[in-house]
């Protein structure tokens, strides 16, 4: 079983090119490869699939599959959690999913439609060099919320970017929030919890952000998180307009994250996030490896 | 730059098959390849080189190298830590080295001589499917000493395996200790530091052990750990002879770590250490990735 493994700011992932579905990818294999000490070790699986390949496949992804093949992408995103559950979209994964296509001569540019489980989305070159802008599909606020993160209150915005985020603006350097535990959310506004984002402006349309993300934990990185936290800044500054024709580039945002450094240009019917998206290394699982896991 | 990825109970490393010593293998590419997020991952590298190859080299293995030459060893485990320094030794890296060795036809057996910074070392087959067994020199007992660790306070026996050990018999499952912290070493016994284990007896010679290692904090196993864990163990039963002529099937221990079991056979002359050894991967770093990290 080909593999490779590669990283957006840090949010690592093992590819597993799978042209044409024959890859039986069970939650305990998925969890296995990912295992950082008796595995390849990553946050989660991209499954490099034929978007009429995965429709062809009884499975959950049917429709996005279909509707990808439709929509006349060639590939479709099969990504899996390290935990073996399946997930919607990521926004440093499809950068990193590109790339693999890019690298290997599976796809062309300059625009590259790729299913996910969110819709298709299109990923294209950036100017920055080795960076891949995503597109991320709207960014909603839908009101007011607070959390407690360690021993501090905060207020932010509950903002939708398909997952539900919570984007507490700080002045106080992010660095200095206690992360190592779950943030506690105010009652009954989060029935599906949410993301937890704290920011602060360093700059001219620049913050630094970190992330407590759902399921994960503290991460050094989360795109969806990176959009809302551009959002957030954006509404602070008084320029949210959702329905604005400004130019991308007057409404791009740099976000820092601990793992890299992001460009998120927020909007209200397609957000763009823009970062590197890095191929490590390509080889073989074991096959003996492998006959111990099945 | 070819490489492989193995563990032996959960201590895992990163291989580079460098048999002619051609690569320039920088403390900075030792830490970019064990990076978690954006390398490979791993404890620690172990690079694949001929001792001959090695004690050509003008470099700090050169004595070490040399003695591995004269003696007939044909391989040298030079092995780094995953923070860019150079290690003597690793218990469950030479396993993992010689499995490598095996798989790839570089090496038969039934005795496997490999050089290491402490001296030649012999592995062999062990019975267990997939185990192999590793001299490990001698261990010495060299006196009393205590930590706290947490909350607690711990005697143990200071034990030399080549590094320093402080082996603390208890009767608390060894879960119920904090090592999220440094365990506090007894004042001015402890020069070099020591590493530190918690061992408590859970069967007829069976023990179970778990490990904060000086410099990588708490561990999923530690090779010469479970050597001194033995060597405590067979102290608290009574048994502990450096001299005796017993056979080591009378001797041997399960040591039961957080990564998986190991069977030590301790002895003051050469201890004996087996345990899985798996080789989890093997593939290409990728060029434009190296490129970045020269």
């Amino acid at each position: 079983m080909r593999f490779a493994k590669g990283h957006g700011t840090g949010n690592d992932f093992v590819i597993l090119p799978d042209p044409d579905g024959r890859l039986d990818l069970s939650p305990r294999l998925v969890t296995r490869i990912c295992d950082r000490r008796t595995g390849i070790g990553a946050d989660g699986i991209l499954r490099v699939i034929r978007a009429k390949a995965a429709a062809d496949i009884a499975a959950a992804e049917d429709t996005w599959a279909q509707h990808a093949a439709e929509q006349a992408a060639e590939w479709f995103m099969d990504y899996r959690n390290a935990d073996g559950s399946i997930a919607e979209m990521c926004g440093n994964g499809i950068r990193v999913f590109a790339r693999y296509l890019l690298d290997n001569d599976l796809a062309g540019g300059p625009e590259l439609p790729i299913g996910t489980r969110t819709g298709v989305r299109v990923v294209r070159q950036a100017q920055a060099k080795g960076e891949l802008i995503a597109e991320m599909g709207p960014a909603v606020v839908t009101g007011d919320g607070s959390a407690r993160i360690g021993e501090r209150s905060c207020d932010g915005l509950m903002i939708s970017v398909g997952n539900p985020h919570l984007a507490c603006l700080t002045d106080i350097p992010v660095a200095d929030f206690d992360l190592t535990r779950p943030p506690v959310l105010e009652r009954g506004r989060f029935s599906d919890g949410a993301n937890v984002e704290v920011l602060r402006v360093t700059g001219p349309r620049r913050v630094e952000m970190r992330v407590y993300e759902r399921g994960s934990g503290a991460t050094l990185s989360c795109g969806t998180g990176a959009v809302a936290t551009a959002v957030a800044a954006a509404v602070a500054a008084g320029e949210w307009e959702p329905g604005a024709e400004t130019p991308a580039a007057e409404r791009a945002w740099t976000v820092d994250v601990p793992g890299g450094r992001l460009t998120v240009t927020p909007s209200a019917t397609a957000s763009l996030l823009a970062g590197p998206a890095v191929i490590v290394a390509a080889g073989e699982l074991d096959s003996d490896w492998l006959r111990a896991t099945a």
